[in-house]
């Protein structure tokens, strides 16, 4: 995937704060083509001239129509909160659509378009699409923010469930380091007269097996074990 | 998984946009347990009294400490743009880790902890953690909008690249439908005096390949047919 083959494209984009949470979002995930389409302009000027306003912010193409926005992509995909049955269109769910758009990214631009915060795209807008993108929403109340639409929609270019499972680098304590906490508990609770230690049997090993519960890591077994004996020299200093 | 089991903790969150936001997200992913710790309490009244406030931000809990917010949760889970190399947690990168949340959330309680906007999580917040998740952002600009994260966390959890792609209901055209937009094409041009059309012989054949080539849908058909056929009528009608 190229990234700078995608333009996100902001149709009618009214508020400055969603025209800069776009950006930002592209910005994290690395996409640096932001085209706005008639947008309010003291939106714009605002959204640019804002603390921390990004690169991307600033790189961004202003267009007087979609038709001008899109001209240079070979795939065109509307944004939409609206369900199947109101559409002409062919409808893809995120997972689904991002992809095919990833795919394209290969080897062709592609522009994804979303609508103004309040009316989304228009039936002109998305007659410039070859599919629709809908975020699996509630139905009850399917309409996203826009600056969330947009961050959602880049996060599932970028992400990859087959990325590898980071092997997590603390280890498991080993049976020796479990069997000497077992040992340095049992020693505690002699030394603080715990009752149930003469009457039952099988305590020693409930104790034992309530410490392999726990899943003590390698490096965290030397630090148990110093309380505890800090507890006994403690409790056997009083007698 | 059970989504009232999720608990969202924002702490010391500054910016009433952001609170609302998070709010919204959760609406519209079908996740309603929101609680805020030490919020500023101007911004929390303020996000709760705004236009278009959702009942998840209405009915989001307010508690002084993160220890009283994750009280019921048996899986505390913190967010973070810091690298690995700065941390005393295991991270997981969100992909990994959603799947790990959404097990648990099958049987208990999860906060997934969320820092402020400024400073994120601090140390004695991230203690409180079990691990902590981290999306995968660009290094050189990590830190993600507070309503962004958010979403994309949730969107995660919700989303299903195993869900079931919809059959497009949209069939192409048969090709005895192609044959008689290729004929009326070519009808069209004789009748327009195309000049290739006598010198070339595989001119015809190239003329049904660039049909065949367009994908045309079956309901489109007869929609181009009776448009090449009115040029046709008209081109005929002037000789």
């Amino acid at each position: 995937m190229e990234f700078d083959r995608l333009r996100v494209v902001l149709v009618d984009a009214r508020n400055p704060l969603n025209i800069g949470a776009a950006a930002r979002a592209m910005s994290n995930f690395g996409f640096r083509r932001l085209r706005v389409v008639n947008p309010y302009d003291v939106a714009f000027q605002d959204a640019r001239s804002a603390v921390g306003a990004t690169s991307v912010l600033a790189a961004a193409e202003k267009y007087k129509t979609v038709t001008e926005a899109i001209a240079d992509c070979s795939l065109v995909v509307g944004t939409t909160s609206v369900g199947p049955r109101d559409l002409q269109h062919s409808l893809k769910r995120l997972e689904h659509g991002a992809r095919l758009i990833r795919k394209h990214l290969s080897s062709g631009n592609c522009a994804l378009l979303f609508g103004s915060e309040k009316f989304g795209l228009s039936n002109e807008d998305m007659s410039h699409c070859h599919w629709l993108l809908n975020i699996p929403t509630r139905e009850e109340h399917a309409s996203m923010n826009l600056g969330q639409a947009v961050a959602i929609c880049l996060y599932e270019f970028i992400c990859d469930p087959r990325a590898p499972v980071k092997p997590d680098k603390r280890t498991l304590a080993s049976s020796a380091e479990l069997e000497r906490i077992t040992e340095t508990l049992l020693q505690a609770l002699r030394a603080s007269e715990y009752p149930k230690l003469n009457t039952s049997v099988s305590f020693h090993s409930a104790v034992r097996r309530v410490i392999r519960r726990l899943r003590v890591q390698s490096g965290d077994a030397e630090f148990l074990l110093g309380m505890l004996r800090q507890m006994v020299w403690k409790m056997e200093q009083k007698k």
